[in-house]
């Protein structure tokens, strides 16, 4: 059974890839990303308690998030600096995880690797990059958290998560500017129970 | 439960897509499409009845399939062709089945629905069209179908398919051509059973 390591948020995308996995068979291990802003993997800790499904955090340099910071701020939205972010943890955690996972589904703009990017880098350092919602539009996923997962959603400031936008926003404030400025308005959605069992 | 109709030709790929829809509570139905050319949907039925997946058999207008060889025998490949004979099923089927699956996979060339096209069909027909193996490149799928399928393979001219192709290289040949002139070598695999109990 091939071990599959799947990028971990405590949300509805990452908590259903990781349950489609499992279903295929795989043996799963979610990881949380954190470049050492804030501790705020606890939240994936807690949901990946929820899920029964092993977990651990990587600790990654923060130049790496300071850089996508950057990059936000010049420009002003933040697509380009968390498609940089997404990239470069892609190529980190390809050194060291033979099958790499997330919840990037077909209907998102960003974060997403284009399909030479992923042949580049599935190629490059001999391993398998999966993203197992691509094929899935908004409402076939809505269906399926629905399915299995309760929810706890709310403007993206308010819900607890571990993913980048948190330790971004972070960086933000942390350099005077108010992050509200820079991310659009959206829900984001964290994973909180289970409907059905285990997963 | 929401109930898939799956675009079904016998082969991996479809298969491999049924399986992944079942595992993730969906009613499935499997479903091949024929042009009248030959009963090739046989083989087909004989998949579905070793995967023990209900199937039928949509009779489409001979028509599309006649325009789909027009167009290969003009450009002397079979890729635009391919890929208008799909894109017209799809938007058949749509009028009749809510939830529409194939077997399209990430490193496929065609047929494949462009991110648009996909759009444009979900709203205006009110659908959902899944695509459960776009998010996985080659290593992965052949290590999914090697741990569910036991497959015959060779040559697309010698194994028994219900796909596009058996029903077009016919026609070709009855307009006295030879469906090799137009058609690459590439191998084909049909699923003759299982590896490890139901599907």
């Amino acid at each position: 059974m091939k071990k599959a390591y799947v990028l971990f948020s405590g949300g509805k995308d990452s908590s259903l890839s990781a349950l489609l996995l499992k279903k295929l068979g795989y043996e799963v291990e979610l990881v949380t990303v954190n470049f050492g802003v804030l501790d705020s993997y606890r939240y994936a800790q807690e949901t990946a308690d929820i899920l029964n499904i092993p977990h651990k955090v990587e600790l990654l340099d923060r130049e790496i998030i300071e850089r996508s910071v950057e990059i936000i701020l010049r420009d002003g939205y933040p697509a380009r600096g968390i498609q940089y972010l997404h990239k470069m943890v892609i190529e980190i955690l390809a050194d060291k995880y033979k099958v790499i996972a997330d919840g990037v589904r077909r209907d998102d703009r960003v974060p997403k690797l284009s399909h030479s990017e992923i042949q580049s880098i599935e190629m490059r350092k001999g391993i398998e990059y999966l993203n197992p919602l691509m094929g899935f539009g908004h409402k076939t996923i809505k269906y399926l958290v629905d399915r299995y997962f309760i929810l706890s959603q709310g403007e993206s400031d308010s819900v607890l998560k571990s993913d980048y936008e948190i330790e971004i926003r972070a960086l933000i404030r942390a350099k005077g500017k108010d992050p509200r400025d820079y991310f659009p308005k959206h829900v984001q959605s964290r994973v909180i129970g289970l409907k059905r069992g285990d997963v």
